[in-house]
């Protein structure tokens, strides 16, 4: 496990998935309970909520209320999600958010006509439309995303050469417009990826593209959030989206067993245990973990919140000698 | 992934663990239903019951009807626990039983004292009691098992040298006794391991008894089974236990977040994707992980269940083309 990286970044997605995902309703007061609580676990960017159309995403309604509600801990990025220009206005109007400019493509055609009505071409178009609507804003575009890089439950497997091809289209798309992209996020949309996987698909774009920062989003439908993740960290990838508790879902994959994100306190602990750093205290996390379940009023999916930390019982043993 | 087993043999532990732990009651056709579902997915080793006294595991006291009634596979070889001669000659009694001689180590004194009463000597001795037993009914030993091989909720850490000598503790024992190990089970009691621990300990006995085949007994309490499993895997260990929809727990950890073993369903999954053979129709165990759910009358923790196989997704796909 050479190449482990030293210190690990996550960004952590719970309250945007989990709002977003969730039947509710959920006042607005503990949303910003639960913000507000992993904005002092060590946690350095959390993606708040996102600015779409309230008959679309219920749980957003109340978007801009949950964010002017925050306590800011100015060592957080609070970021949002938009999916259009009036979208992206409404993130504007909030001083405390950080506005991360961002493009994105899509590994499977049959994923996109199915959920967003574009072929691979429109979607390209649309994302120098996006590019355009940034330079207009004055908002740099810094990150990639692609989605169903490991699998597509419409489209089946998808060849490692593919997401080199569609990486290198977004890396494109980025130049074209003068834009330089920070890193590129590999998603495993609909929970195809193994740690075989992993490998192999990252282990392609790194070849193909050295010098790039990629950053990977798991979902654990199947399993294999932990170990994928575990995967991509021995392949030294660094940065990871993840969700307290395991919030959220995937309700766009016609899928109802379908989980959430990779869970931020299980990933947190897995890294403690291997000397990987992330600068997040996994006890209050793991705090933030069971206000999570309060909130949504039902059992979430993470496992250490129940199941303990090995530092509580080290410093018990410790303690009695 | 180079040293990835061409194909693991799985042994499943649900009935047992999960009759065990569960607080039911549970009736025995059920229990057989459920024993005789897994008989019927390509497991070729199934542990069905203990025999304990009622009054200490009271979901064990129909454990003879339970064996009595299974619809015997010839291909499964149908198995069981017992803690002293009494459990034996009951085991004994039942020619559908696969009779194996175990005899077993703890790496954490703590734990030894707390739940056995005994110290790390009492307990060797104990195994050569155990020994004398097997001898005197004929029983040859071929299983050997180390407790709390990668830390202790009393213990703590457990370093990799001490599982070194606590397995050649284990081979001497056997060789005095004029038997021969087939394997040494080294067992995650109490859920410490991590993918890193997992490759320090194997490295290091395999380092020491390069002949010694190795299985894995994995916990799920802190949502590292898998991860652990395929960590395990990469280091070639090709015998694993698991347990149906994740059934069981460890009474005896104090510990009332403990969850049960690696779920046999996830890790068949894991394997079908990577390439290594189980001989297990992943399908069939899904029906059976779903039945499991049934007898027990709760949600349990596997994903794949819920999640889905990959296979009926490309079959899908495969056929709309």
């Amino acid at each position: 496990m050479a190449d482990l990286p030293g210190r690990i970044r996550i960004n952590e997605e719970g309250p945007r998935e989990g709002f977003q995902f969730e039947k509710g309703p959920i006042a607005t007061a503990r949303k910003i309970a639960l913000i507000d609580a992993l904005s002092h676990t060590g946690l350095r960017q959390i993606q708040v909520v996102s600015f779409v159309p309230p008959q679309n995403v219920p749980g957003m309604a109340d978007a801009d209320d949950v964010v002017a509600g925050i306590r800011v801990n100015p060592e957080v990025a609070y970021t949002a999600l938009w999916l259009n220009e009036k979208g992206l206005q409404r993130a504007l109007g909030h001083d405390r958010l950080t506005i991360v400019g961002s493009i994105g493509l899509t590994c499977s055609e049959p994923f996109l006509l199915r959920n967003q009505k574009r072929t691979l071409q429109q979607n390209i178009d649309a994302q120098r439309s996006l590019l355009d609507m940034y330079r207009a804003n004055g908002v740099a575009v810094r990150r990639g995303g692609l989605m169903a890089a490991f699998g597509c439950n419409f489209a089946g497997d998808i060849p490692p050469a593919r997401v080199v091809d569609m990486v290198g289209q977004l890396l494109d798309l980025a130049r074209e417009a003068g834009e330089s992209l920070d890193f590129v996020s590999l998603a495993d949309t609909m929970a195809w990826a193994t740690p075989l996987s992993i490998r192999r698909v990252v282990g392609a774009v790194r070849e193909r593209f050295p010098g790039l920062k990629l950053s990977l989003h798991l979902h654990d439908t199947r399993g294999m959030g932990i170990a994928n993740a575990c995967a991509g960290l021995e392949m030294g990838v660094d940065t990871f989206d993840a969700a307290v508790a395991g919030l959220g879902g995937c309700p766009f994959a016609a899928h109802k067993g379908a989980a959430g994100n990779v869970c931020t306190e299980d990933l947190v602990f897995l890294c403690d245990e291997m000397g990987v750093e992330t600068g997040i205290d996994l006890s209050a996390l793991m705090d933030a973990a069971l206000l999570a379940e309060e909130v949504v009023g039902h059992p979430l999916p993470g496992s250490v919140k129940s199941g303990g930390s090995l530092k509580a019982l080290r410093e018990r043993i410790a303690a009695a000698h």
